[in-house]
């Protein structure tokens, strides 16, 4: 297999990036009551990856994270915020950089500045599903939204990010429930009943929610308004629509 | 002025760090009624720092972070909890590394690795202020504790530093009470009025909050147990000690 042009100039590329730093994004969509999220494949790799790359010598690592989501999925205009980290010794990315590269038929010496030690910066996002189209990049046959309760085999230490990312919104959720729903309002469309609400919280959380008591609290924070009843056919049933609020 | 051997060597050490990335330190003590922060003086340099330094190739970020305090400061078995990592583009640590390293009579050539571009991963942890004596490194002057309300000027971005692990203890106290408190224990006595407690919560807050709610929200999370009434003379206005009950 030739490697494409646009590896061989980007390996050779050292100068441009700050060395031993890197960034993952965890792109979270909601679809069908699954929470999902988008993964890579990396032509000839088995597992999948957060789409992922380094910072540039002259942007901050918020423009990086930006331009990495841009890049690796045609995705513009995202709310990421940093949420970890990543630093142990043992992430090994040398080794699954090396796979990646290797895949495409180019061998790289040792020392090469692709394949040394990185400290990896997480980001996550919450968006519309059904807005976003990702692109996969010329590293990648595929782009993905998977299933976070039910993830394929994953490079490096990915699972782990994912892991730490979804704790990162449950603590939200637990304790600070007003600022979660403002963030999930990408998660749901723009009108939803009080039950999507409670499908979105109990995958997130992994467990049942009592209906009375979500409905009670979920009206005592103050994100809520409600639009309308939804048109079901029996009138005298039809659930209320909710949208959230807009932020302060 | 003649470097010390120590400075010297360690300007040669390039290859024993990862590039790119350094630790800052905040530590919290509690005294007087005033959260106070530890800042180093560098030889010959007006502003004072946050004890910081770099990660060498074979430790995870969070060891660095552990011997980084120890070196700098004498503390040993600190647990440090990582909150932010710093890398806006125009940081210009390299000037301030440049600054530290000319007080001391040693001119860096221009690209010199000490010199070059740092992200900075910020860690905190909150101490026992009498149970510590930190101790000055070779760097430095003196180290010693200053009132987060009335900061001396600050090295770098040193001010956001702290102002940034200040927002994140007022996060965790306003949302997760009861998290806080436990994390908190250090700051404190091993038993304390509520007052005390309570005058805590204040100075992290910079506001007054109402004795009888305090106390009501307080004991409502099952943090505390009350061991015996303080000593003050006049026995029926002696107030309550407490204790944080022991991690569960």
């Amino acid at each position: 297999m030739k490697p494409s042009n646009q590896l061989t100039a980007f390996l050779k590329s050292e100068n441009e990036w700050l060395p031993s730093l890197s960034i993952d994004c965890v792109i979270f969509g909601f679809h069908n009551g699954e929470l999902k999220v988008l993964l890579l494949k990396y032509h000839n790799v088995d597992a999948l990856a957060l789409p992922g790359g380094f910072v540039r010598q002259e942007e901050s690592i918020d423009e990086a994270a930006g331009r990495i989501l841009l890049e690796r999925t045609g995705m513009a205009d995202i709310y990421l915020e940093q949420f970890h980290i990543f630093g142990q010794k043992d992430r090994q990315n040398h080794l699954f950089n090396k796979t990646i590269i290797e895949a495409q038929g180019i061998l790289l010496p040792a020392g090469h500045w692709f394949i040394r030690r990185y400290v990896s910066v997480g980001y996550y996002a919450l968006v519309e599903f059904s807005k976003v189209v990702p692109a996969p990049d010329y590293l990648s046959d595929s782009i993905d939204w998977y299933d976070v309760q039910a993830l394929p085999p994953l490079l490096l230490d990915h699972r782990q990010i994912i892991q730490k990312a979804l704790d990162t919104l449950r603590t939200l959720l637990a304790h600070n429930p007003a600022g979660f729903s403002r963030r999930a309002a990408p998660l749901l469309p723009e009108t939803f009943t009080m039950a999507d609400l409670q499908q979105l919280y109990e995958t997130i959380l992994g467990q049942k929610l009592l209906r009375t008591n979500f409905q009670r609290k979920m009206l005592s924070l103050e994100v809520l308004e409600r639009v309308d009843k939804k048109w079901t056919g029996g009138a005298h049933k039809a659930p209320y629509l909710y949208r959230f609020t807009p932020h302060p």
